[in-house]
């Protein structure tokens, strides 16, 4: 396992943050294109979530966001977000707060 | 902002951890020293969570974990993971998994 200095964690930002919208990506079975408020700004995250939830079940919900990935393009759209979430065999479940919270407020 | 590039980010390891034992540290008013099944071993955290909630709150709760941080002593005791919390003014609130699942699953 390769330890991590605190340091080097701390560069990553992590916010709450409240879905808005939901699409379906136009060119990939899997991702969902999602909207996602973070108080100061709204980013845009395409996520494999598809399989796992759908649409109804992602809007509105306050999930887990890192603000500060560089932007990367998958299959053709722009992702500047990526939504925690953990994985066991075939299930995926969302990283959410135990209880509501404002967008924006800072994850650590 | 400072953007982080994904490979970076990658390099962090979470899991969902269960807290299996809560302790007053003995030299910080404000610190836990919690136990947490992380799925293949248990992880020693100190945690700032004293002042947002009690001992029974935490026994028992599934959360998030980061697994691979560089060990620290704080205040004489060593933490091993740091628990992913949110912030809001004078609260403090965990993020937990949306549903319940086995210590050891992944978080990315």
């Amino acid at each position: 396992m390769n330890l991590v200095p605190f340091q080097e964690f701390s560069r990553i930002r992590m916010r709450v943050g409240r879905v808005t919208d939901v699409e379906e990506h136009p060119a990939a079975d899997k991702l969902f294109i999602l909207k996602v408020d973070v108080g100061d700004r709204v980013i845009q995250s395409v996520a494999g979530l598809k399989p796992y939830m759908s649409k109804d079940a992602l809007k509105g919900k306050l999930v887990a966001m890192v603000t500060n990935l560089e932007p990367a393009m998958l299959r053709g759209v722009r992702s500047e977000g990526m939504l925690l979430a953990a994985q066991e065999g075939e299930r995926v479940v969302l990283l959410v707060p135990e209880s509501d919270l404002s967008p924006g407020a800072e994850i650590r």
